[in-house]
């Protein structure tokens, strides 16, 4: 059982995504058990790392056999809350919306967008694979009629701040901003900052010392 | 000095982006000292742990003043290997291909795109922003001709590990992933897997427990 009041780590919650990434992986090619080394490798960590991180899941593994691949998948996307489906709206229908709208990985992992949104009169009003573009002005409102929780932001720097605050007023829970600038809002809001740069100068950081 | 032989933890490297893009957001404000906690609390992290990573770098920060957030800036963006150019090429005009030669962060970052390839006959040899979509069975040669370092798979999962292999041969460096599948080549080569919907994982972690 996942012990709700037992506190777990960011740096371990940041890591599950990538065990779970890689069990999918071995459930598709029809492995049932690894050993945690193996597990650790694959998903870019380490055996100890490993299992602290699942320690606070609570107990698997079998010494000489493995983890048993389906029952951590499971145990692992119950502890994410993948097993509920959250409402998403993408504000910023310019290149990166668009292509986050229909990323195979979201579909994977059982994420689905539920509204779409921009401010360019030319594109509101147009179908986008089954959804059709939003006002932007409309946000709050579709926000709370849609019941929305997540706000995906993809807007250019200089509106995302705005549109963060319209989206905490029409009550979202959580915000994953793509725009280069960092938004700041109610610390009652979950907020994530994706700057996909950060891995290309990661990769940087590497060829520079080879 | 930035002493190259002393080895930097991996999970430092991951935070000095995050630590870049708040200094560069402070500098386009026009402040030019930050405290340790401030700068720690913007992006993301905490004193001790900033102050620790910044160590690895050399002595930084003047007891009640804070950083210079310029020379610290510049010494992030040397550390990471930031003042040399690297040549791009992304695999795959989808989608999430195209948003990403026109990222506005990788701009931003310095970092320009110098080749995109495709397989889907309908796409090659059309103009897209500039650059001409090439066929992807040249891209051995192209990545030999043009010595390019970085690729970046924004393929269907299936075709990612070929493409990968592919570059691996053409001499490439380094890998960025962004095909919903790890990519498995010779150690020597830095990858770098990204999962976008690992974001939305984190999220739906907090919200669950909300």
């Amino acid at each position: 059982m996942v012990n709700k009041n037992r506190e777990i780590p960011p740096t371990t919650i940041s890591r599950l995504p990538l065990y779970l990434r890689t069990l999918t992986n071995l459930k598709e090619k029809g492995v049932s058990y690894i050993p945690s080394h193996d597990l650790a490798e694959k998903a870019g960590s380490n055996a100890a790392q490993l299992r602290k991180d699942l320690s606070y899941l609570g107990e698997f593994g079998t010494r000489g056999v493995g983890y048993n691949i389906k029952q951590l998948h499971f145990q692992i996307s119950r502890c994410l809350g993948l097993t509920k489906k959250y409402k998403i709206a993408i504000i910023g229908m310019g290149k990166l919306g668009p292509a986050l709208k229909d990323y195979q990985g979201f579909k994977e992992s059982g994420f689905e967008i539920s509204a779409v949104f921009d401010s360019d009169p030319s594109k509101i009003g147009k179908k986008i694979n089954k959804l059709i573009i939003e006002d932007v002005k409309n946000l709050k409102e579709v926000i709370r009629k849609k019941n929305i929780e997540i706000g995906i932001i993809t807007t250019p720097a200089e509106a995302a701040q705005g549109v963060a605050e319209t989206m905490v007023e029409g009550g979202i829970s959580a915000i994953l901003n793509f725009a280069p600038v960092y938004v700041e809002v109610s610390k009652k809001i979950v907020v994530r900052q994706v700057d996909l740069s950060n891995e290309l100068q990661i990769l940087s950081f590497y060829l520079s010392r080879k």
